[in-house]
């Protein structure tokens, strides 16, 4: 069996014309897929309207207990629930879910030393129950993941939906071939940021010293594109950066392990 | 099959003692179950704060767009993951969801004629997807089903947790044995408001007129017991009206159809 994991960024997210074009291509794609997604500026803009302080240590986010409920409201709510429906009304059985449904994420909270991030988990792949998702998808249903999980004691913590999906592609494909997707609102890795048509078709470990070397792939690329070789690595089969337009089509680039 | 399916009131979710102690009841009731929440008034408090205005005609509550997607925020989101990830520390295999999920409640909007309540939904027994429900059960899940769900166009909408919990219980009950629990904060139908020992043991048409004539049966607990019948009437097998604190027990007010 092949599964496609595909990640959506916050900008797909905030903007209503792009998540519904986005939908629209996911819902038609082919094959067997879930669906990962965190949150976008909704999030900030309602915890700022609740007035819930902004907590910044060295440039990081903290995760207080308002903040953590305040996510889960709207990741696990409102994006997650806008998401499913939009899916069921295009004929794809989506089901939203957290990490805490279904025992599918016991996430790990992070070590408060040095920097006490708060309600934040890291995703290990072993923490990925694999085959609970694949009773899922076996049952014709397509997932829908928020960044959101629990510990095993039962405390919600906000996670990075970019490493919640490389965690459950990986577990994914100790089953079966993957594909891992991220999509976002450029056309893949762009050699000229100014131009949307010049994505770069393959990056592999070869030109991918010389782009990050020339800042082809540089700021909140280079951790993507590490963690794409380390999925590949790890097992998954491929790994491509495309547009949230793109979904149902081939285009994009792949990143490749050789 | 033996399925229970068991509804909590507002006030056991608004007093977090009552649903930690519903909690860990909940959690080691035997049997197959499925759990039924609407919200407290944390959605209030939270439509407040966001300066979203409270709208009320002829003493009915409208659901406009903002107040849909605060629900769907606090139901789907904030409490249902709150539920779940408690459960699944107790070791009870929950699994949250919206009737948007799996397709599992195709709602119809409520007919803006003669008031437009906004988006509320009402939940025929046909439009609940029995067999999905079930496929969940079967696979060792424990459904814990909030009262958002979504119509066929994919509109998000309000429903009342009650009626959904009569709805699922009236179409599970074509498969399975079903009894239908609601939970509160009182150990039953109290013959004497003032003394919480004085639960009715059992409700049948012969004393309910009585008990309805006499005030014992009143205001809101009125449309409950003639629910109750309904769903007796169309399948259920028992319905039972308990305290939160009981729900791993016998106890409670039974209303029997004779």
């Amino acid at each position: 069996m092949e599964i496609s994991v595909v990640k959506i960024g916050g900008n797909v997210i905030d903007n209503p014309e792009a998540l519904r074009c986005f939908v629209e291509k996911f819902a038609v794609r082919t094959g067997k897929k879930i669906l990962i997604h965190g949150g976008g500026k909704v999030a900030t803009s309602i915890s700022t309207k609740l007035g819930i302080p902004t907590k910044i240590i060295d440039g990081r986010r903290i995760t207080d207990w308002e903040t953590v409920r305040v996510v889960t409201m709207v990741y696990a709510g409102l994006i997650n629930k806008t998401l499913v429906s939009q899916l069921q009304a295009l004929g794809c059985n989506a089901l939203g879910l957290s990490g805490a449904d279904a025992g599918l994420i016991k996430a790990v909270k992070r070590n408060p030393k040095p920097i006490d991030f708060g309600y934040v988990g890291d995703v290990p792949v072993e923490c990925v129950n694999a085959k609970q998702l694949l009773n899922f998808i076996d049952g014709e249903l397509v997932p829908v993941l928020c960044s959101i999980t629990a510990d095993k004691d039962g405390t919600l913590l906000n996670c990075n939906a970019d490493t919640i999906a490389q965690s459950v592609a990986v577990a994914l494909s100790q089953h079966h071939q993957v594909e891992l997707i991220y999509c976002f609102d450029k056309k893949g890795l762009l050699a000229d940021v100014n131009d949307d048509n010049s994505a770069i078709p393959v990056i592999n470990p070869e030109n991918c010293a010389k782009l990050k070397a020339d800042g082809v792939i540089s700021d909140g690329m280079i951790p993507k594109i590490d963690n794409a070789f380390a999925a590949l690595n790890a097992g998954v089969k491929k790994v491509v950066i495309k547009s949230y337009s793109d979904v149902d089509n081939d285009k994009g680039t792949i990143i490749k392990p050789d």
